[in-house]
């Protein structure tokens, strides 16, 4: 449980003396989810490994066991807020087509907007480190095999669709980026722009 | 005058003794022609700045001092392919726009082969340099301009409209690079997907 005060996060409800009883999964999940909390506030830059540290009541010592840089750490907090975005925005297969890939994308910009700072970071930031260039690369595949299974459950698709579907993946992510630094339209008119984007794209290749 | 023989770079036709005579611009001049020269046919990491002050003819003191790093170098490379590739994409206004659009793009695919290291590095691997997002930001800028000016030359373009033009630039960039991944399509159905996913956006604009 965390809570934020003065720019700063502190955690209540817990003694220090419970906290030293995690386990090591836990207490690396826990670090995870102190950066993501400040990597949400705050630029990678303005983040200070020793604060998070000093907020998880572990020494610089053991955080830097479990996190060599503050690279690695930033890296495995875009990881976890990468797979958080999947879970954000599963298709509901009960509507239509049209409506699933409306859902996921109005979840999918407002994940972005949440997620500000590590989103960024994956796709600006951080995306000459070759692990978050994998990190993106199977990001990239499994929104292209969900768009590809929602429009096209059936067929086998052609590899010119999907060469656009995933030049499409780029303008929604430029899109988000764009409205993320400019906000200079509204968020649902960046949602009904990709939406568009996207049927525009299957209607060419069906002809 | 440069050769290739050896997966090398050889200049011919002027003697040593010439080469000393060129002023401090065109020395720099040459020493980014040599580096594009090299990162055309290589990628980043596997270019030694040596290898460049060898090409030049310079002691590698002078061209560290042209150019403190290898990171330097490079972003002067690929500043430098960028100028050209405007140059080789002015769009003809005597045609329609569409007919502009077309040879523009087919120009810019064919150029990104050719540059193909310098432009995998300003899209990908440099993009986090704070000099290279500066040069992509101008870039994507002026793209963004010419491509407005060619469909809507008359009147003051509507941010919603701004903004799709910037997520299909972010489109045609993701395009080229898959393309030049995986060539997994011909290059003119790359250009024909990039024509018709902006008149698509025009389109839409237009209502």
């Amino acid at each position: 449980m965390w809570w934020h005060r003065g720019g700063k996060l502190w955690r209540v409800g817990e003694p220090a003396s419970r906290r030293r009883r995690l386990s090591t999964d836990d207490r690396r999940a826990e670090l995870l989810r102190i950066g993501a909390a400040l990597f949400a506030e705050r630029p990678y830059d303005d983040v200070r490994i020793t604060e998070i540290a000093d907020l998880g009541g572990v020494s610089r010592g053991l955080l830097y066991h479990y996190f060599p840089t503050k690279q690695d750490f930033a890296i495995a907090v875009t990881q976890q807020a990468c797979g958080s975005m999947f879970e954000a925005a599963e298709p509901d297969p009960t509507v239509s087509p049209v409506e699933q890939l409306r859902a996921v994308l109005d979840g999918y910009v407002r994940f972005a907007a949440e997620h500000e700072h590590p989103y960024r970071a994956m796709h600006t930031g951080l995306v000459a480190d070759p692990v978050v260039r994998e990190l993106r690369r199977q990001d990239l595949a499994e929104h292209e095999r969900r768009v590809l299974a929602t429009f096209l459950p059936d067929v086998e698709p052609p590899e010119a669709l999907r060469v656009a579907v995933r030049g499409w993946l780029a303008f929604v992510i430029a899109v988000c980026l764009d409205w993320l630094d400019r906000r200079s339209v509204d968020r649902a008119e960046i949602v009904e722009l990709c939406v568009r984007s996207l049927l525009d794209i299957v209607a060419a290749h069906r002809g």
